[in-house]
């Protein structure tokens, strides 16, 4: 036990952090969206909390060839307009001339052994090896020749001390269908150990979904009721506002069920379902999650009005009193699309904790509103003393555990209505994040880098559980790919979704909560 | 099923609430406190509410001579001045030609043979027979020769067309041990129906009390948890910030176990341990009630470092930074008084449910703040994943329901707190009444009163279980007596009581917890 905390970041907090080995960075897709957005302003915060470690290089991997200074600028601005705190000059004056930029194609062998040359310029200027952090934020199309390069030129198996000291972070999509992601993951295996791999879903980096563990396990009353015997549905919905935007060309390759279901909505799923892990060590717990993963039941697709699976996409609209417009309508859509915007699906898993509760999820764009969040609804008490009627309104206890926005914890009972009668009415208690803890968390990024800077894999998918869900996920893919358009619902943009999505839960015997607190 | 909701108003609501029956009725006590700071202004309000029956007559009876006039005049200033709505001159105007006084001693024959003739009178000017309850509310050294006087009179065996129609409610203290309280229950026996009884308990009537029911079984996920296997142990507070005030020569012949412990806090804990009932006519509940008084083991009085109970009694000190004075300091306390103002005690409940959890108890006079409260508090989780540590600060969940001030429901959870590792602290999900279902609510008195005009007893306290309460708490009170001040601890007004009352805790591995929200 005191071996295993030894070990454990999750198990010994900032001390350990701060020791985090001198570390060279190197983001491949530097001058993209996320690396402005989020990775830049991630180091800069972790800076502010001494978390860097001592010795800190940054280096930008793209294709178009940018000057240090240039790139050293646009970090400065990316800090400047994204960062949750203000630009510290002091930090910065620490930070900047570790920025470096590093220009070629993602296939040319030729541009990994400059590469390789500057980190070793690096390391001698410094008197030290250091740890290499690969960090991949490319379109998935150039994954296989980075990895392969990255191989090839020997630089996944640095070594610091004698030691590997290569890590690659990855960025989703791993693959879009089993059998691509079995591929991609050969490719990452053929280059690197499994234990070098850190797979991002910026999902498990926020601090509601941190909270699942420790919310479970943590506490001693949920637990029991925590299964079948109890449990009536559990209903997890991660929905968008937004439409496609500007990113259509790229979604309608995708569509809701790649972006959403496959890596978000099943990773939620399986934290919320999980045993309790022998220990908080990463392997532990994402074994849990991977049995998880593999105990749910094939998804009916077949017939159509009985299918487990519902796909809409989304028809012009109202959001905000302001006309939106269709899918259809969105720059850089075939007319010929078939692609959902919106997935519901209905999950069995067959173990001794949760045969026969219905896992629904439901993912889309263009939704009411931006909320996702997971709901554990129990069954209703026996209706021996106050059941159903006029007078007794009698909810389902229901566990609401808030991702985003407002990130806490509702639980709905009943309650005695004030007055001279006794009538019973559903109420809320609450716990809120930022009411108790203030609002100046951080973001997903900076728990995610560090986590991979001091080598704690639990908030990262590990291979076989990207292969389980794809798994699942592949014949529904298939299915709707060979029906096109035909099965393919509506829903106008700032509804819910489809009402094929309301039957889905109806026949069944159940229906979507209305989100929100 | 039916046929018992047809006959329940609990079931029922407001519709069966307005046929109570025409009614008359009699206070006894009329002059006294109670009478004009609870029993007018309920009288009042429940008439705001259109509650109280079409035909209804108020006598009030004592021994001081008032004319009617004098007496609507009392009743007016005292709706004036206590009730929480303001006078409503309409219903004022209907309500006051229906109040009348009636006086004389409690012990004359003769005073009854009037009484019942100005019934008769109202009676016979309505055209009607008309229900009478009469409400004793008086010292309770005059509770016999009233009842005794309702019988003889043949007041209490009153017919409304041909069936029984008086009642009679009865405020505490019902006895001052097993003894007296046994004997009261006699004569109350040789004169009225059981079914007649109302014994209040104005704790019963607060909504939070009454929302103990409905917590507890219109929730299905309190049930499961809510016994031996999870819960660690119950603490009920019921702590009064004042002191005896004007109140001491009554109080030193009481103390805080006979004032506070023996009834409400015992109600308390009836209703938080029972079993469900078969269903909420009032026997079944009541049944379910006195099976836990009976459940519990008797108390250890020896050795003293080893008792269930303590006692003690306030020393001067500071209340909101002003210095108040000590039990014995107070005005009408003799000097050689050894009566308690503070009891604490721990019972167990020898049931299948509850065998091996500790139920502790607390009621003083000048303690730091005013509040009542339960405190369900379960075992922690298994000290497996998050154990306590500096890291891990994991409180046991704790459901608190607050009675008073600031009715509502506390759930004591573990939470990860956020930042860039795993770190818990205990969170608080809260319901509170006021926020949710606004403030002004009806007072104990509206309710219960009601209740008792309507023949819905649920909410009273049966014979048996005054005896029961009785019986458990007459040999402390026994050996208490004939200790006199020996063993009697002291604690500092404005504190949370003895040093003993922390060691009774401490020796079973328990402490009290900190009260309020």
């Amino acid at each position: 036990m005191q071996e295993a905390e030894e070990r454990h970041p999750f198990l010994e907090g900032l001390s350990r952090h701060r020791g985090a080995a001198p570390t060279i960075l190197v983001i491949f897709g530097a001058s993209g969206d996320l690396t402005a957005r989020k990775l830049i302003p991630a180091l800069f915060n972790l800076g502010l909390d001494s978390l860097l470690p001592s010795d800190f290089h940054l280096i930008g991997f793209g294709r178009k060839p940018i000057e240090d200074e240039a790139f050293r600028k646009i970090a400065r601005e990316s800090i400047e307009e994204f960062s949750r705190r203000p630009m510290d000059e002091e930090l910065w004056g620490d930070i900047e001339p570790g920025i470096h930029y590093h220009s070629g194609g993602y296939d040319e062998a030729e541009v990994y052994r400059s590469l390789e040359k500057k980190i070793k310029g690096i390391e001698s200027s410094a008197g030290r090896e250091m740890q290499l952090v690969f960090y991949i934020s490319t379109p998935p199309t150039v994954f296989e020749p980075i990895i392969e390069n990255l191989g090839a030129s020997g630089l996944s198996t640095h070594l610091v001390d004698g030691k590997p000291g290569a890590k690659v972070i990855i960025e989703k999509p791993f693959g879009r269908d089993l059998e691509s992601a079995r591929r991609l993951n050969q490719v990452i295996g053929r280059n690197f150990d499994e234990s070098q791999v850190y797979r991002i879903d910026h999902y498990l980096g926020k601090e509601t979904v941190q909270n699942l563990l420790v919310a479970r396990f943590a506490n001693a009353i949920f637990e029991p009721i925590w299964n079948r015997e109890f449990v009536d549905c559990v209903q997890i919905t991660v929905a968008e506002s937004v439409g496609v935007g500007s990113r259509g060309g790229y979604y309608d390759e995708s569509g809701a069920l790649r972006d959403m279901i496959q890596n978000h909505t099943m990773q939620l799923l399986s934290l919320i379902a999980m045993e309790p892990p022998v220990s908080l060590d990463p392997e532990s717990i994402r074994d849990e999650k991977v049995k998880v993963l593999k105990g749910i039941q094939p998804l009916a697709l077949d017939p159509a009005d009985k299918a487990d699976v519902v796909r809409a996409r989304y028809t012009e609209g109202l959001m905000s009193g302001k006309q939106v417009p269709g899918y259809l309508q969105e720059k850089n859509i075939p007319g010929d699309s078939s692609t959902e915007t919106y997935a519901a699906m209905r999950l069995m898993i067959n173990n001794w904790r949760w045969k026969g509760v219905p896992f629904y999820l439901r993912s889309g764009k263009r939704l009411a509103r931006r909320v996702s969040e997971i709901a554990i609804q129990f069954k209703r008490p026996p209706g021996i003393l106050f059941s159903e009627s006029k007078k007794y309104d009698v909810a389902h206890n229901t566990l609401v555990i808030q991702v985003q926005p407002d990130e806490g914890m509702t639980l709905l009972t009943n309650s005695k209505v004030p007055g001279l009668e006794t009538r019973t009415q559903p109420v809320k208690m609450h716990f809120r994040y930022a009411a108790t803890f203030g609002s100046n968390t951080p973001e997903a990024y900076e728990r995610l880098i560090l986590d991979a800077m001091i080598g704690d894999s639990t908030l990262f998918i590990r291979g076989d559980e990207t292969e389980a869900s794809w798994k699942l996920m592949t014949p529904v893919l298939e299915s709707w790919k060979s029906l096109g358009q035909h099965g393919l619902g509506a829903y106008a943009a700032g509804s819910w979704g489809p009402a094929e999505a309301e039957r889905l839960l109806g026949m069944h015997g159940h229906e979507w909560r209305q989100t929100g607190i």
